[in-house]
């Protein structure tokens, strides 16, 4: 253990640096390095860590020397600066703050303007000039402290202050004046003597040191320990303690405060800025009570005013110089706060620059371009979170917005559109060139349509996975799902919120990122793909070994995704293909067969459909391989609704008890014939879970003709390309395969039927067969399942579903309960739960690779795009992930970040 | 490789023993055993495996001396039997069979009677005094040599029977004469010349020589490899050949055929049981053309006849010494085949007898108590799942019965009554003491009482752990459930069955264990505990170490739990106690509680009925552990049924439309707003996926005041009974956690209330607060869990629902298929799932154990009561299992049964 304790910074030079966070906790060796860069920082010292762990492992006793080290300190505090601790015509103001290793916000407020006593007061008045702002200072600072340091309960403060705005009848706190807050500090005074026993600490040094006392035992608190509990900190670690010199920047116009960017933070673009305020503190640009000035000449077109660069040029100069030096020193966009005392440049604090995704990647390039980072510092400085902002229609920053309800952000952009509540009526106004949004109380399969026709879809229930939800982040449209504070009437075609009434035709805006409802048109930005994004996407692809494909049902989905990069197909699911117009009668058809040959006959009319949807699939993705899903929802979702039917027939019974016209009598009883034999087989299909009921391979094995005309279909398809010289990799996949006897039959059916096909065609192609793995049991008997499989594709939504037990279309009722009392830490649907799921996925790819090493493995969930998913999907050694075609450039960009963090930790541990 | 490849056996000394069984086949070692023991069996020999292996090791080529040695061994037949093969005189005649190491019925066919040719059938005929006899033997021989030999189809040679029959106008084989037989063999021969191109071999050498070769060809047919692949048999085992003098009981009165047991196999009383017939075959006695006389006098009460005792009184004794010593040899009942040829006694086989439960119970305590076996031998003999017959009523077995449907055995036993359609019918009827059947499409929660007044339960939907099925087993209830072919209209309260109809009030009779329904009434058979079934169930409990436990609701099946020798209650499900009567109302007034302060309101009326129940369970079982499970159910299954009330809706609105007398209108408006508002929160209730919706912790965590008030009354009756100076250990379980932070939250809920209940009463109870085991995720971070949770209890129905991803309520459209085409060997709902359900189970007993050593583990799944699921959960280090009460004997076999295995195998493993 060392026996310094007390380590200065100012005036150029610092005891510590950057590289000292242990000892000197995160702020103070932050102080330092930025002192030590020759930023100009006001002075001040930092007690270490190390005296936090003597006080509590020597029964809360200090050592020795530390007050003579913090006075010797002081001293050159006070040299630095100019101004004396506890002089009362030239008083040093200082602040004491805590700082940990690693921030620790909430632990212990801040301790300000200490110093100040009824003697050093007159100082602060004589050299600001302005008995206000002492005064305003002066009560501030002793209610600070007697809260922090002395345990004065806040409210008690507040209480007084509040009295004596009501006895002055003054509305805000500004509304004081001088003489009344000089009685406020008296006041707080005797409220510290009547609260603690004792007089309120005049001396400036007793004050230092209670403060600095204060925030060691703050580390011991039953807040912070909780706390540290909580985020995994030891308590050995203990706290620093900061003691700077206050400055001020309201001391007359040759002070001032500002705020500002080393770049634009909006686009990016290279460029300081920022603004400022002359004669005022940091609080006044918050507040917002005076306009803010541009810094420089190159920011004033618009807004007029007097720039810093004009009115302190040399200031000015400084500034730059300074901040160029810290974005080099940093290699990172900086956010800097400084303050001008009496004509001299103080930087208060410096961190990375929050910034628009746009400019983020911007700045990313450039700094590549000059020479300021590498290519990886260049991909880990983008989140792929925020990527997606790039990629869809933006609400403009610029609008002013109120919106009237929240729901999920389900799929991110913005929409604007006429309101209209059927998929029929979406496709109609489509048609006539009208922007729509669809809302309805939940989508179903039968919307599909609808949901292509409109610009954005607007659901009362469901979650982040309902029907509306995945669809539409497939499309790339905007989405808000499981809105509950709207109230939908399909049949009246209204929806209200609240008191008020949206009717069919009236314009709302969407915003799926953050799940906004607003009435009215809003004006949207479109997103604008620049050539830094494609720089950068370069990079990634050189980086990152995880493949990128796309979930796409469609060419035209297909080719998108192209263009953003995806590798392949992970995922065609073809029952979106039986929804079409032409389609869906005779995929009923197929159902309501009674035996087998007429169901034969029903797919013969759907074979060339399917064909032809593969044949455009396989056209748009040619050279690269294509996941084909065999059929895998029940088939009762394409029939017509069981309550509905219900509803029609009840109608019917009774209006035949009423009427008498004979002829309506015998239409309407062959209508209720009709009615209630499709009842009869919607009731004989009808689930009460089915979710986990008959479908994926199921079906497949109880109606093996149904896989049948789906493998002829892609295998004809692949066939036909082939003539035509462009080359397909189908992968055919069997879902929901729980025992490897399922995969077993389902193969060989698809085997029998693929050679049968290339033999008459005399073509021989490449395809594989291969299984989701989405059913607990799968992954539990993958060794098992991985000898019959050529490739594994995780479905990460419904293995979501069956791990935790959760059915996604009714988990909204208290998912998000959890996660907002920390049950869970995200939604699992969202993100994938790598603790439960993850550990799933994990023994699936060892068990299958240890038995068939050659085993692709994917992912196929919606989980493939998110970014902590793909990460994981990294880590554990997949093949690739597979995403909605607007998530492929999330995904790619993730996937180089896990690869590049993957490397850092290897090289760490051979360091 | 020995240089000895064939083996004999006859006059009370063999070559082998019941030790060789690789070298000599099951059969061939058994013959020898037999010969060993002095047992009178037809001389043969028996030629090895080895002969097998060299054979198709060689090229097909025999080993240079077999011929040699069989035709030595032949001879030494000729001496032990008295006769000559190939003799025209005297001739001996053989039968030639295949025998691996273990059987495989239907590999190869036997050849009987070889050595019949135009010269050695005149010996047959001077012998037997029967020409029709032996030529009937000779057409027999040709024909199976023929097909099985020489590979003539065996439906060639039937034409030529049918031909032969229709010229002579025969109507049955027994019409023919010895002329036509002998016409029957020349047109064989004939036959067989044309199919092979070669003559029918007359030398009895040759007959021989081709039939052992085509026994050995046989062990490579398609159908031998396909069965050993199926049944995992290697190839290299090969099969052994017997070649064994054929004996007649046909050839006069001083011969004969019969079979016996060594004791009663109807109720195991010790008393040598059996049939004969004098001068007949096997056959005769099979094909019941003559009525077969009793074996001793002891058996003469009923149906007079001549015993065997009395018509060879030698021969008789010389059996009895027989099975004396077959019995006394194998420790087991035996069931045996004899003839007696001219006089001489003849044993043809010996196995294991077959027998009803209650005899199995009683040989097995019988034989210990005779010293002819231990304890463990006679737990080993009692087959758990048999022992149902004997704890239930079952259909009298003199009863003729013929069947209308068969539905899945759902729960065991028989019941007779009358045919109702509702539980509310059912409830009435059974106040009336009449006996009913309760016939529904499916059970639901609200049937509960119609059940429980129910002799039995039939449903045509659902499977093994339908509603009704698993409530059925918990009542100890007959049901046979999801019997498709019956079509149940509940509002015209009928059912239907092809073209049979049944009526409300018609009688039927269901057999529970076989799945059988029966129109009208059949007599049952009332169980009857026998003093032996006590004695073994004790010995069962000397051996056990794995607890049982009941899964029981009411204290009246908690009653006869214990008395069954449950040790506890393993699961108590609190929902089945909300459905009363009185309750439901209250329930509902919970559940439609628009805020807390309503839903308090409720629940405080339901506290003092749930206090009850418990506190009558508690009493039932005072001094054992009972776990009580909070409220699982979603919380729609106890509002009433959606459909019902769109159908209601629809109506009065429909009606509305026609109707003008105003006081109705304003009846059915108001009823109509009454309906839309219930309609309206069942919606809002509405779960597209119930299983996996908003219910168990998950309501407890969103309405914590419900888990609260059950957590209330269960300590409040738990203290209740102890103030009265009996001890319960009530054990609360939280269901369907999937996170270790569910459990943290419901679990710091129970020990506030529990602890303010004992505080406020001023009693110390012992209470455990645990968790199910039911969500796969749980059983993945059992680790986690089991830091919080005092036991964990697998629920193993919603296990194997979640792990496979199966609805049990849908499964039955392909489940049954599934086990049908071998996709699974059962149905996972019945028997544990051991690879993949298994496989979570033995890591979360793993996980659980590392981190809390202490931690209790049982299961209270429908497998708690299978005796092969029992097993498993030994194996996996269970403490208890907890099934329906009438399953606990049968658990308690089981679970001996298992601890006995275990030992055997570690005892084998150290040898």
């Amino acid at each position: 253990m060392a026996d310094k304790f007390v380590y200065c910074f100012g005036r150029g030079s610092a005891e510590g640096n950057a590289d000292m966070k242990n000892l000197l906790g995160g702020k103070g060796a932050n102080l330092a390095e930025m002192t030590n860069l020759g930023v100009p920082v006001p002075a001040g010292f930092t007690i270490s860590t190390e005296v936090c762990k003597l006080y509590y492992d020597n029964n809360r006793q200090y050592p020795g020397h530390l007050w003579d080290e913090v006075l010797e300190n002081l001293k050159k505090v006070e040299t630095a600066m100019g101004h004396k601790f506890g002089d009362q015509n030239n008083p040093l103001l200082v602040s004491v703050r805590s700082g940990a290793r690693i921030s620790m916000p909430g632990m212990m407020d801040t301790v300000l303007n200490l110093g100040l006593n009824d003697d050093t007061i007159q100082g602060v008045i004589k050299q600001s000039g302005n008995e206000r702002f002492a005064y305003d200072s002066y009560r501030r600072f002793v209610q600070m402290y007697g809260d922090v340091v002395l345990g004065v309960g806040h409210d008690k403060f507040e209480k007084l202050l509040e009295a004596k705005k009501e006895s002055r009848q003054a509305k805000s706190d500004t509304d004081l004046d001088a003489r009344a807050l000089k009685e406020l500090v008296k006041e707080y005074k005797q409220l510290v003597a009547k609260e603690t026993g004792s007089q309120f600490p005049d001396d400036p040094f007793e004050q230092l040191r209670k403060a600095i006392g204060a925030v060691f035992e703050s580390w011991d608190t039953e807040r912070a320990v909780t706390y540290r509990k909580i985020h995994n900190i030891p308590g050995h670690w203990g706290t620093a303690v900061n003691v700077q010199s206050m400055v001020f920047g309201n001391l007359g116009n040759d002070s001032g405060t500002g705020v500002a960017f080393t770049r634009d933070p909006s686009n990016g673009n290279k460029i300081f800025f920022g603004e400022y305020l002359l004669n005022a503190q940091g609080e006044d640009v918050v507040a917002g009570t005076r306009t803010p000035q541009p810094i420089n000449k190159a920011q004033k077109k618009d807004n007029g005013g007097v720039s810093l660069e004009e009115s302190m040029p040399e200031v000015y100069n400084e500034l730059v110089g300074v901040y160029q030096n810290l974005e080099k020193h940093y290699k990172e966009m900086q956010d800097i706060e400084f303050t001008i005392q009496q004509g001299t440049l103080y930087l208060l604090q410096t961190r990375t620059g929050k910034r628009t995704a746009a400019s983020a990647v911007k700045i990313a390039v450039d700094m590549v371009k000059e020479g300021l980072i590498d290519k990886k510092t260049a991909i880990m400085r983008v989140s792929p979170a925020q990527l997606d902002q790039l990629l869809h229609p933006t609400i403009d920053p610029k609008a002013s917005v109120k919106a009237v309800a929240k729901g999920l952000p389900a799929s991110p952009g913005a929409a604007v559109g006429r309101v209209v509540f059927s998929a029929e009526h979406a496709v109609l106004e489509a048609e006539m060139g009208h922007a729509v949004i669809l809302v309805r109380n939940e989508t179903s399969p039968e919307d599909i349509a609808g949901m292509y026709a409109a610009k954005g879809i607007l659901t009362a229930r469901g979650g982040m996975t309902s029907h509306a939800a995945v669809v539409a982040r497939g499309m790339g449209k905007c989405c808000v799902a499981g809105c509950g504070a709207i109230r939908v009437s399909e049949e009246e075609k209204i929806f209200t919120v609240g008191d008020q009434v949206v009717k069919e035709g009236d314009f709302i805006t969407l915003n799926g990122t953050t799940g906004q409802v607003i009435l009215g048109k809003v004006a949207l930005v479109q997103p604008e793909l620049s050539g830094d994004f494609g720089i950068l996407m370069e990079w990634v692809d050189e980086f990152k070994t995880l493949k990128v494909r796309t979930n796409a049902d469609l060419p035209a989905d297909a080719a998108i995704a192209r263009k953003f990069g995806a590798e392949g197909i992970g995922l065609c699911r073809t029952e979106h293909m039986f929804f079409g117009e032409e389609r869906l009668p005779i995929v009923q058809q197929m159902i309501l067969a009674d035996n087998k040959e007429a169901r034969l006959e029903a797919l013969a009319k759907l074979l060339p459909f399917q064909r032809g949807d593969f044949y455009g699939i396989f056209k748009a993705m040619a050279g690269l391989p294509v996941t084909i899903r065999h059929l895998d929802p029940p088939l009762h979702e394409f029939l017509p609704n069981r309550e509905e039917l219900i509803e029609k027939i009840t109608e019917i019974k009774v209006t035949l008890k009423y009427i008498s016209d004979e002829k309506e009598i015998n239409r309407l009883k062959s209508q209720l014939h009709e009615h209630e034999n499709l009842l009869h087989k919607v009731q004989s299909l009808h689930e009460f879970n089915p979710m986990l009921g008959h479908r994926g391979c199921r079906l497949g094995i109880t109606y093996p003709e149904i896989y049948d005309m789906q493998t002829q279909a892609i295998i004809e398809a692949a066939c036909q390309l082939a003539q035509e010289g462009q080359v397909v990799e189908p992968e055919i996949m069997i879902p929901l395969v729980g025992t490897v006897e399922e995969l077993k039959t389902t193969k060989a059916a698809a085997i029998k039927v693929a050679e049968s096909v290339m033999a008459k065609q005399g073509i021989k192609i490449k395809y594989s067969i291969g299984t989701m793995i989405e059913v607990p049991r799968a992954a539990l008997t993958a060794d098992a399942i991985a000898k019959e499989a050529e490739f594994f594709s995780f479905g990460t939504n419904d293995l979501t579903q069956m791990t935790f037990g959760f059915s996604r279309d009714d988990a909204g009722v208290f998912l998000p309960g959890y996660v907002e009392k920390g049950l869970l830490p995200e939604d699992p649907f969202v993100a994938l739960d790598q603790v439960g799921v993850g550990l799933l996925v994990q023994m699936a790819v060892a068990k299958g690779r240890a038995v068939n090493p050659a085993l692709k493995i994917g992912i196929c969930g919606e989980h493939g795009g998110e970014p902590s998913s793909v990460e994981f999907c990294h880590r554990s050694g997949l093949n690739y992930v597979s995403c909605s075609p607007y998530r492929v450039p999330i995904a790619r960009l993730a996937a180089a970040q896990a690869r590049i963090k993957e490397k850092a930790s290897v090289k760490q541990e051979l360091d």
